[in-house]
């Protein structure tokens, strides 16, 4: 089953409508920081705009390219006069920072470094690829194809360089794939598909790794993704972005080339990473060391290296396999990184960032300044790939919400939204997540029988479409002819839910989660008792939790409040087996979405509770 | 209480006789793989006997000063031609290679950099400790005091450089700080001391950090032991071998200037350590990233930086401690680390090595290959440390036995041994760490009333002195006049015990640790059943452990045998709370000593082992 992006989303309001206006009125904040921090600024020496020497590494055109992806996707949720007026200015930048032959990247141009000669850390063809996207992004939402141009020159040059009986090293960062496959999608070109093509089956035989006989870290093809191919792959490994960045787009290709193989074992590898690699957040990387997978079933809460780039590459990947399969725990792991892998990376305000989402972070923690929660949100990073990523995933949100066939429309995402394809044009109403009803009402439809399809995730267990029971983790399906006006009610159990994990999960032993819808939950010290230290709370599984929207706390969240124990901690790390603990005393506890922490400052805080 | 190191001590059979026989026969393939990785190499350049480049940083003649240090003391315990002839040679070689004001290092002379510019991450003053370690043993051990000219030469260089109104900049590694007090205790000089009062004073200001605004990883001075005074900090933080380095010298510092308030705040760093981030076998270390220390109670076994050096640095730092303090608790700490954190990190043939000592190996794990156990142990590293570091540490592990005081001898450790101070000469016969009777023959003693101090472990609760009851954690003291030709036999309990870590401890939570006398036990795969993996062995705690000694298995060991039960893996990471796993099945479980793991190739191994 194959699925089509549907092009005309809109969200209306609720949850998700204040977000994306956090989201929005960050825009012009990025644009600034990108400003201070030189990304810009390397641009407009490499154009001949401005003298200078060049700041940062050469990734940092992604950044921008990032952005602009961002600020064409707001241009196209609302034009703004300021929005088209930059992308405007940004592109001709950008234009005339470009070699005569295609070539692009501006710290490199400028310090007139020698082009591919570092390309496992280069980022060259990184940024390749999200100036593609970029490019795309810009022509289908403002119609400006200028930058389409600068991208398809850069392709044309890539063809020319990359590929069979030429330069034989591949880039280490994967991204260009993707790109590619946009630009083929939007030109046309099968050459930009071939390529991709060639990038896809190419890796996994060093030829993207640091040269060296030295496997250690940089030099170990697994940092690269670039140890197996992925053909033969049957989990994800390395460097977490680039493993799920390339399978994103190798899924691209798997799609666009009608590649049944190259599909079958991505799926397989998507799977083994959900099993076994990734956090009850959804988020991916257990390592801080080459930012990278762990083995399987190493997921620790505290030491998560679950970077904001690549639960939105997980995003990525999984929304080209839902597309792919229509199979519907794709859209359930959709969900769950948007609600808690990807939201947590970015304040309530829009405008300060996680580079890592522990899921753990103990009183009095310390930690890299830059990318450890440890020391609270940051406005910005040394290598700043994470916000203007979140800035345009947000951005391109009502798009992930749906998708048609030929007869259908299938509902993915639950959001106050207007919908239209397939036929159909519907008004979704909800306060999702807070709420579990679901009221699609019917203002378009196709005269003949046509199908409405609705998910319901695999936690909603009991989820009724109508008043009758529906099995979860499958799509609701309605088919019929449609009237309009008609309303369509699907009601998700929102009870809280308690999960432990599999027995083979170490670090989580003896721990529950707490969710509630598609929310995972989260204690954190401001809401528990006075004098109370978080590392001392025990739950209890078998009290109730008691939900209680709390409009005025963290821009309004449904709370949870339970009943547990404050223990008394031991004096020495190990003591014998059997030699009882102090007693603990009753306490209350109260939960707060995960997604809402460390918006109050840097506090311990864990998804992860013990049990009493 | 202050304690006087033993000078005539003797180690005549038993365990640490034929480790320390695989140590002594690793010296020479030690030598060879200085000469192969260069370090050697670099000198002989630096002295003018051959022309080249230098190889690798500027850290790696402390590689070869380690080397030097073993050399010394093993020609200590048994003179032989080879070794005092690669000291001469090597001496001379070094001595050639030091310019005319005394400064040494190799890379640095050899490349014609610029000293102390990058006194962040150059070593220079981390190799001057070791050479002025290494000189002091030489002349200690073989009366040659060629290298202690050489010392002697850099540190009056190193004192008209740093100090009070000259260069404000603190080396990035400590261990000068030893080094020079050492040489102070050497050669008398006063001034040697005052340098290292001025850098363990110094330090603490950032003055030891890389410059510059950005606190991340290498920027931030915690790395570096150098964000908090000494007199100040309340416990370890940063980079672990770093960390103890610098508090076993600033503890050295303590003693010779007689200090109680900097003794104080030394102590109590060492309990903070022990109490909240020390992993059950001694080792300390919990991030990769920054190989440093974690925050309090984050102990993870899969993820533990044990590094060999920091138990190492661990040792140094708890010996001085017990000389400074005569208190047992420190000598119980020794014990831990040589069995369990140091004597894992080498394996039996001497020959190869752990940088890093996971308390966890799982199935199938991958990671860096230079220093992950994943991977199994390596005959040497790029970043040789640790090797020559095992095999100084275990030829000088004699000294390590005991200590005297005016009118008495104080036994430590329980080795074969014969040891000779405070006017006692007494043999030790023991089967210890696999029996626990110890007996002590006195074949010297003081004419008058004088006391034999015996350790009793902390662990050895039951423990009996010549059929008398004795308390554990303390010395068993036998004060009288002793007879030439009596014995005192010291009986331990060697039941095997169960430990659980605090509630704080997130990492091990739901596990037990098997240990046995001085010696943590350890799960690994070819010791269990056919066919069972051992992520699913879950042992029972109510179950008996059954020792037997097995001389044949990994040079002889006493394992243990007991009763568990294999689980089913579940086919997800996380399932609701409540719902029942699979069912598990009995299997028996042998557990062998820690140390002796990854003999036969790299298995999947646990420390920590769940119950069922």
């Amino acid at each position: 089953m194959s699925l089509s992006p549907l092009p005309d989303s809109h969200i209306t309001g609720g949850f998700w409508a204040a977000r994306l206006a956090s989201n929005r009125a960050a825009i012009p904040v990025g644009y600034q920081r990108l400003v201070e921090a030189g990304n810009i600024g390397n641009l407009r020496i490499a154009a001949g705009e401005t003298a200078g020497t060049a700041e940062g590494g050469s990734f940092r055109d992604s950044d921008v390219y990032k952005w602009i992806e961002a600020a064409a996707w707001e241009y196209l949720r609302e034009p703004d006069d300021w929005l088209i007026e930059r992308l405007r200015e940004v592109t001709r930048t950008i234009t005339a920072a470009q070699d005569d032959d295609g070539y692009l990247n501006s710290a490199i141009q400028v310090r007139g470094e020698e082009r591919y000669a570092q390309l496992w850390m280069s980022h060259e063809l990184y940024c390749a690829g999200h100036l593609f996207q970029a490019a795309t992004a810009t022509a289908r939402a403002t119609g400006d194809t200028s930058l389409l141009g600068v991208a398809t020159r850069f392709a044309d040059h890539l063809a020319k360089t990359f590929g069979p009986g030429l330069r034989p090293e591949l880039e280490g960062h994967p991204a260009v794939e993707m790109g590619l496959v946009d630009l083929y999608r939007q030109t046309g070109e099968p050459r930009y598909l071939e390529l991709a093509r060639y990038f896809v089956d190419a890796r996994g035989h060093g030829h993207a790794s640091k040269p060296g006989f030295d496997p250690s870290q940089y030099g170990n093809p697994a940092h690269y993704a670039d140890r197996v191919p992925v053909r033969e792959a049957n989990t994800v490994e390395g460097h977490a972005v680039r493993a799920v960045y390339f399978a994103a787009g190798a899924t691209d290709v798997a799609i666009e080339t009608g590649d049944p193989e190259l599909l079958a074992a991505l799926r397989t590898q998507y799977d083994s990473m959900r099993r076994q690699k990734q956090h009850v957040t959804g988020a991916v990387g257990s390592r801080w060391d080459g930012e990278a997978f762990g083995d399987l079933d190493e997921l620790p809460p505290d030491r998560a290296y679950a970077e904001t780039c690549a639960a939105i590459g997980a995003l990525q990947w999984a929304w080209r396999l839902l597309l792919a399969t229509g199979e519907s725990w794709y859209a359930d792991q959709l969900e769950l990184l948007l609600y808690n892998a990807i939201l947590p990376g970015v304040s309530l305000t829009g405008t300060d960032f996680f580079y890592v989402n522990t899921l753990h972070r103990r009183t009095g923690a310390r930690g890299d300044v830059q990318r450890s929660p440890a020391h609270g949100r940051r406005p910005w990073f040394n290598c700043a790939c994470c916000p203007p990523n979140v800035m345009r995933t947000l951005a391109s949100l009502p798009a992930y919400l749906a998708t048609s066939t030929d007869d259908g429309l299938q509902v993915h995402q639950y959001a106050a939204s207007s919908l239209r394809a397939g036929g159909f044009a519907i008004d979704v109403e909800t306060a999702y997540p807070w709420e579990g009803r679901i009221t699609a009402t019917v203002r378009e439809a196709p005269d003949s029988e046509a199908e409405l399809a609705l998910r319901v995730p695999e936690w909603a267990v009991g989820a009724c479409l109508d008043g009758e029971p529906v099995p979860a983790g499958a799509y609701a399906r309605v088919r019929r002819v449609f009237r309009i006006g008609e309303r369509v009610t699907l009601d998700l159990p929102m009870e809280a839910r308690l999960l432990v994990s599999s027995e083979r999960v170490d670090a989580t032993r003896g721990c529950v989660t707490v969710a509630r819808g598609p929310l995972i939950y989260a204690i954190e010290q401001p809401d528990q008792a006075a004098g109370v230290t978080l590392e001392d709370l025990r739950i209890d599984p078998t009290m109730p939790l008691r939900a209680e929207h709390l409009p005025d706390l963290l821009d309004g969240v449904t709370a949870l409040h339970t009943t547990g124990v404050v223990t008394t901690p031991t004096d020495s790390a190990y003591r014998p087996y059997g030699e009882q603990a102090p007693p603990g005393a009753p306490t209350a506890i109260t939960l707060i979405p995960y997604y809402a922490w460390a918006n109050r400052g840097p506090h311990a805080m864990r998804v992860w509770i013990p049990t009493s």
